[in-house]
This record gives structure tokens, C-alpha cells and sequence, in this order.
């Protein structure tokens, strides 16, 4: 195995360490976060740090980088107090790929893509449209993490709304049936199939 | 589209509430989470919640549960301040699962499953056998989530051990390549196959 010591991970070349240090916790989520200013300005911006934080109440939360491109996101969700979560899938992966482009707040990621707005039940945030899961979300709190000046953004889930066949008998949802993407690293999608879902787990006697 | 409102959300029963919602923050990482006990008692969990916080210094945070299993996981990190977090890749997904047991703390899950442990460069805590990516932890801080009383714990990178041919020319990481998981809702798991990666985008003049 290759071994890097912390001092060695230290001393990489940024675009190095940024590819490699990105891979390291995994697959990510891969989600368009979309919001609109208290002036109207649509904003939709990917991220790949959405989490599941619990189920009762329904919470969600995201990290958000203070020099990075979705600093619109943040201004817009404090000025509503609301944002959505939309759902990336094969079909809109590259569109959604380019909303990481840094473009000044003045200009919509939803003109210079494909991706279109989708307004429902009169929730002050835009959804993408077909996007086969999206959530309606009203922020709660954040915290600000000490370690790395980042920002954990907790939501609650207001609304949700999902591509019926989707959901199963007993609640779970199968995301691989609406070829919804996962992120490796930085810039690697892929499209997973679900393989199993295993049982309940109790101690072996 | 299916929609269920906040109140509806609230009433759904318990077993299709945590399906449900556990599903909709997308694709979600899938480590095993390994520690020792001042008493050399070790520990192994299994954890969906692992994400990457920050490339310098390298952090990644995860989120634990006071209600569920890996509670003795929260406390070998106290008492000596380390951790390891291991991928689970296809050839251990099942014991990996079997870790969500709820087993006595006295009763080790290496002991229990066909997990094995794998001491390197005298780091305190084991890593987990044959893991294609087994990751040196340093407890830095915590966060106590008031909205749900759940914590944020945070960790930097101190070693990085990686299966050779997984790592690129640029520092990027091929999960697919070790056939890595990564975990649908509760339960449901996914091998990924890497589509594409995509390049750094510009705006577009």
C-alpha cells in the first residue's frame, strides 16, 4: 500500500492534495442546492456534503466552505430562511457539474444551464425540475467549525417530494432506480446499482 | 411525484419514517469505524456518516448517534484520542453490516465477525484487515447538535494507507477500482462503477 504520514500529506502539491484528500471519506452525495435572494436572483449550486443528520426531526445537513463558489447559496438561504434539495441524476450531470463554475451572484446558474426551475405548493425556493427527489428545507441553526473556518448548515425537511415508484412498501427509497449519481473525490460520478439491502442486525447468540 | 408534507412526515410510522429519510440525503459513504480502549478492549462499527471537512489539514468529521450502537466507539476515542476509519469494499460488506449489532462493550466485533485487525507504524487504535483504504485518526473537536442531540466529531488525518494502484497521477482516487460501497438509506448497499470525471469548469463568457 502507499502510505502517506501527515507531514508528507502536508507538504503535496495543492491540486494533489485536494484529489486525494477528497476521495478519502468515501462516496458522496451529489445534490443541487437551490435558493432564491430576498430581490428574486435564483441561485443553484452542486455540493457533495449533504447528510443525513436524523429522521425525527427530519434533519439534513451540508458543509459550507467560506472561499468557495456557494457563497450565494448561504446569503440567499439566510435572507428566506429556506433553500432546496434536488437530487442529481445521470440525465442533468453535466448541467449540474457546471454550477461549480464561479459566477458572480448577478448571473443564475439556471440561465446559463439547462437546468430549469420547478415552483411548487408556493415554497419561496426553487426545486430542479425533474429531479427525481426534492426536498422543501427551512434552516434551523449552524455551527461554525473551528478547525478548518467551514460551516455545518442544518436544515429541517418542509416538503418532499418523490418519483413515485421510487419509494418502496416499508419507506425505503431506491435511489438507483432513478439513476441518481454518486461523487468520488473532486469530479468523479458515478451512477450506482443497488446490489442488496441487507437485514436488521442482532447480536450472534 | 409522491409529497409528504412536514406534519405528514411527523406521522409516518417509525420503521418507514427512518427508511425514508435516510435515503434522502442521497448516496452516503460506508466506513468502519476501529478503536482500542484503554483497556486494549478493541471495537469496530460501522458508520454512514463519514465526510470530508477540509484538505488542509486534512479533516473529516462523521456524526454519531447518543442512542445508537457505536457509543463505545465515542468512548475509546476519548480515552486515548485516536481512531482508524477503513472502507468497506464488496469482500466485507456483510460483516461490516453485522457490526450495527448491538453487542456488550466488552465484546469486540473482530472477535464476532470475520474482521480482522491490522496494527501499522504503532498507531494505537487497529486498522481493519485488507481495507483498500485505512485512514489514521486524531480526535480534534466536537460539536453538540442541539436540534436533535446528535455530536459532530472531528478528526485530522495523521496516516494515510491506500491500496497502490487506486491512486492517479494527479492524487485522485479510484474507489470503483477497490469496489468500494457505498450505502443506500438504512441498509441497502451499491458497488459503484466511476462513469466519468468530469474537468474544472469555467464560466461560460
Amino acid at each position: 500500500m502507499t502510505y502517506f504520514n501527515i507531514d508528507e500529506i502536508h507538504n503535496l502539491n495543492h491540486l494533489y492534495k485536494i484529489n486525494l484528500i477528497n476521495s478519502c471519506a468515501g462516496f458522496k452525495s451529489a445534490n443541487l442546492i437551490a435558493t432564491k435572494s430576498a430581490e428574486n436572483n435564483t441561485n443553484v449550486a452542486i455540493f457533495s456534503s449533504v447528510i443525513h443528520l436524523g429522521s425525527a426531526p427530519p434533519l439534513l445537513g451540508f458543509i459550507l466552505r467560506p472561499t468557495s463558489v456557494p457563497r450565494n447559496t448561504y446569503e440567499n438561504i439566510m435572507e428566506t430562511g429556506f433553500y432546496t434539495i434536488n437530487h442529481i441524476h445521470e440525465n442533468i450531470l453535466k448541467d449540474a457539474h457546471h454550477t461549480s463554475a464561479k459566477y458572480n451572484s448577478n448571473i443564475s446558474e439556471f440561465d446559463v444551464t439547462n437546468l430549469e426551475t420547478d415552483y411548487k405548493n408556493n415554497f419561496v425556493a426553487p426545486f430542479v425540475k425533474n429531479s427525481p427527489i426534492q426536498i422543501a428545507m427551512k434552516y434551523i441553526e449552524e455551527y461554525d467549525i473551528k478547525s478548518n473556518n467551514t460551516k455545518l448548515v442544518i436544515g429541517e425537511i418542509q416538503g418532499l417530494h418523490i418519483k413515485n415508484d421510487l419509494i418502496k412498501e416499508d419507506g425505503f427509497v431506491n435511489l438507483s432506480e432513478a439513476n441518481i449519481a454518486t461523487i468520488n473525490g473532486l469530479n468523479g460520478y458515478a451512477i450506482p446499482t443497488l446490489k442488496e439491502r441487507c437485514e436488521y442486525q442482532r447480536p450472534i447468540k
